[in-house]
């Protein structure tokens, strides 16, 4: 369904198709991740069974909130729970039980299935940023953001090689009223790009509409016996289930829809200020939502997410790429593993202003942690800046570019005679060079992972052609991948009911401004 | 003997003081990192097998180059390898059994014993980089390095927390003669700093100046009881040993100083494009030095050292930051601990012009894997620019910063009852937050790191401020640290004797343009 690897600059033919062919942004879109290195853990097996032990114990003890939700009561309540008001306790170990039934990976697909991807296991799926109501780029700067710049984001997901899904809300567009705006978003996943994406969560009747576009774009059938939405269930930390958010999972539980259920903690403020404490309360909400998520429909597929930084004592402003928000994510893993469970984490996190050296420090922390966690879905993934207040356009190509990377750390290392190269050593031997050998010219295509955006010229060149910082670099690229740009073929008639569906809902309802 | 904390603009008291003490810098260094992580490794027991089995085969049948060394080529031929011209092949099992006898971990003592550091075991070690022949800042560009800059960099070494180590040539000041500036040199590491240092490798006459002067600042018989320098000994990959290095090299061995005993591959060409066949050269090259080393001396002072990165094919640069170093700089830490030796590795390497998000990118991967890697001696932990032709100001201060989360992230996570946090989320309870709580109040000092540096401040305050990115407040940052610099109190007869040797060795030389 996809034109992969075509370009419209290209049929020319003839001179105009090489010199297009020389500058072409690729369309290729590499598989998920299937990391063959170890997790890195920095838990004992002592405390793992502590912060279990303890989590078990805030569940029973303290319990959680479900609010506004009576029917939500009502089925903790046949399960076995305590309920009062609107507080349920979890008797020890009733969670954990209910959580059993989930599945460790499962398949979201994608209009191409060439696009599917599998979340679980040792594998990691990136997904770009969600949420930002502003957007950023070294032209205009900070602004709010419209429905072009979701659209455009989209585009750059389509076309960026590194990322295996279009995500969701990559920004707010605040252009389009509140009620509407996820018809519009879906609309532009759905046909701008061919990569699997997430659904609405803003209301209930949001969720179901995007079941319902899902129906149209898959057909009904399918969607019933498959996932093709992997959509995102902020708890309320700490310990609160809302009825907007808990009615959303209702909706994509019940049609066999994929949530992450992720708790939202700046630490200090929504959870303990200690790494040990926060992790007790992750997993006290994950397993009390993803339980609830096995009430409504037993295998529904879930991912049990962490999303959580630390507070600056100083100024109360979220902080990112922080050691203990890194020992929060190691440990999540640990625990998400033991349960089985997929696990959602880290990102392209940064609280900087500008895609300078303070977003790239705080981000590379964050996206090599979140590889060495053993996260299998990786939202934020690239172009989050300013504590995900703004969305970059330059910074959404620099981190995917880093996205690279971690693909071919992920790959382990080669041990084949090929790779132990000892025929090389014996060829170059002591005072030589290793440029000219044989093994080199055999391997060097695919020896070394290279950026396609850095610069790697000597000073000299860089110095002639204008001295440019990276965000100089990305700027262009941006403006080159946005012309490039070519869409994704569509069955017109599948693209026919979905304009025909949006524009039905869109007259039923009044403008909500948000 | 030094001023720790006290500072000159804080003496005029009341008022004047208490504007002081606001904006003072500290001069407090933490003390080496002391890891409570498990290390990261990358290679199998079997792959570690294979690497190891190749390494001897290389050593045996391809063997070393020991270069206008005739000594050298009689003792390790007395000690039994096979010595043909300048080609030295060494039976398996022989490099093996010699390393033995070299510690799995030394003390090397600064003039203030509160900064001796332990190199070895679980420690980290952060010392800045080496070797640049220009420096760069803000306002100045690019530029030769002199003598200046040397001092102002090893003052900015001298206050940074994060930094244990004073380093060697932080660049190389071009306008002192080659033959007398590593005089000078060392004098500032001594006088300017009190931090531990490194030893001259320039040519064997240098590194017994570096003696004399520490005979001068140590006490004769505590250098040769004691190490006080660790100085850089490169191998001239591939597996040549040449005179210089090996002069220097015997020169601190028979002193009992030690020295990072490191081969310097860009992969692809001084190393085979694998990283597995780079791995089997770097145990090759080390075995053979650290080897060598004990035959000077058994039981000197020695680092297993790895500088690995990798060249970009297209242009022939070496790329920095890179997947294929991580592992490479992975499986050397792995290596190095079996064969139970102090290892050196990663740094704040990048290839960028700039110190900005592809210099941030590039140095974050590479810090973040030196800590997991379980490197015990990181030179080059901040400063590097440019594929290291640059010592940068900013990205000095930049470094230095984000080193402070590699001390938080090393302590690991606390599982105490404190950490655990039960009151903590009891008396807080669903819907809550803990801002006020007890626990948070008792804890919020020391939860979580905080850069000195990087900005939180919400976007119009930023704004308001000059929307500065990381680079200005570097800058800023420079510049008040070399204001605020006081120097560390010395005997000023060892001051004297010192400033004395020097004029007799430069008055005794010529001087040499290098």
């Amino acid at each position: 369904m996809s034109e992969t690897g075509t370009r419209r600059r290209a049929r020319g033919g003839g001179g105009a198709a090489r010199r297009a062919a020389r500058s072409a942004v690729s369309f290729e879109t590499a598989k998920y991740i299937e990391r063959n290195i170890p997790n890195f853990e920095v838990l004992t097996e002592e405390a793992l069974e502590i912060i279990e032990a303890n989590a078990e114990t805030i569940l029973e003890e303290v319990g959680v909130n479900f609010v506004n939700n009576p029917a939500a009561l009502d089925r903790w309540r046949d399960a076995g729970a305590d309920v009062q008001g609107e507080r349920v306790r979890i008797p020890k170990g009733l969670a954990r039980k209910l959580c059993a039934t989930a599945p460790s990976q499962f398949t979201q697909h994608a209009r191409n299935p060439e696009r599917n991807v599998v979340i679980g296991g040792n594998n990691l799926v990136l997904a770009p940023v969600y949420g930002p109501p502003f957007v950023h780029d070294a032209k205009g700067g900070r602004r709010y953001a419209k429905m072009e710049d979701f659209q455009n984001f989209v585009k750059l997901g389509y076309m960026s090689k590194w990322l295996h899904h279009s995500g969701g809300t990559v920004c707010e567009p605040t252009d389009v009223a509140v009620n509407k705006r996820h018809l519009d978003m879906l609309h532009a996943h759905m046909t701008l790009s061919d990569k699997p994406f997430m659904g609405s969560v803003t209301e209930p009747s949001r969720a179901q509409d995007s079941v319902e576009m899902c129906e149209i774009l898959f057909g009904k059938d399918f969607v019933q016996e498959n996932t093709v939405m992997t959509s995102l269930i902020n708890i309320n930390s700490p310990m609160t289930f809302d009825d907007v958010m808990m009615g959303a999972l209702e909706v994509y539980a019940q049609n066999n829809q994929a949530c992450i259920i992720s708790p939202f903690i700046v630490g200090g403020a929504m959870a303990p200020v200690s790494v040990a404490g926060t992790l007790t309360q992750v997993l006290a909400e994950g397993l009390a939502g993803i339980a609830y998520s096995q009430l409504i429909r037993p295998g529904a597929p879930v991912i049990m997410g962490a999303f959580v930084t630390s507070i600056d004592m100083n100024s109360g402003a979220p902080t990112f790429g922080t050691p203990e928000a890194s020992q929060i994510t190691y440990g999540a893993g640990q625990l998400a593993r033991r349960l089985g469970l997929p696990y959602r984490s880290a990102g392209s996190f940064c609280g900087s202003k500008l895609p300078d050296a303070q977003a790239a420090y705080e981000t590379a922390n964050s996206l090599n942690m979140g590889l060495l966690a053993g996260v299998n879905f990786m939202l934020h993934a690239c172009g989050w800046l300013e504590g995900g207040l703004a969305a970059s356009y330059e910074k959404f190509v620099m981190d995917a570019d880093q996205l690279g990377a971690l693909h071919k750390m992920a790959q382990g290392v080669a041990i084949d005679d090929n790779a132990q190269a000892m025929d090389a050593i014996r060829e170059v031997g002591p005072g030589g060079h290793f440029l000219g050998c044989a093994h080199t010219q055999a391997n060097f295509k695919t020896a070394f992972w290279r950026s396609d955006l850095l610069d790697y010229k000597p000073f000299e060149t860089w110095a002639e052609e204008g001295s440019r910082d990276t965000m100089a670099l990305a700027s262009a690229r941006v403006e080159k991948l946005l012309a490039d740009y070519q869409q994704p073929a569509i069955d017109p008639a599948v693209n026919e009911a979905l304009n025909s569906y949006i524009a039905n809902k869109k007259a039923s309802m009044p403008d909500v401004i948000g």
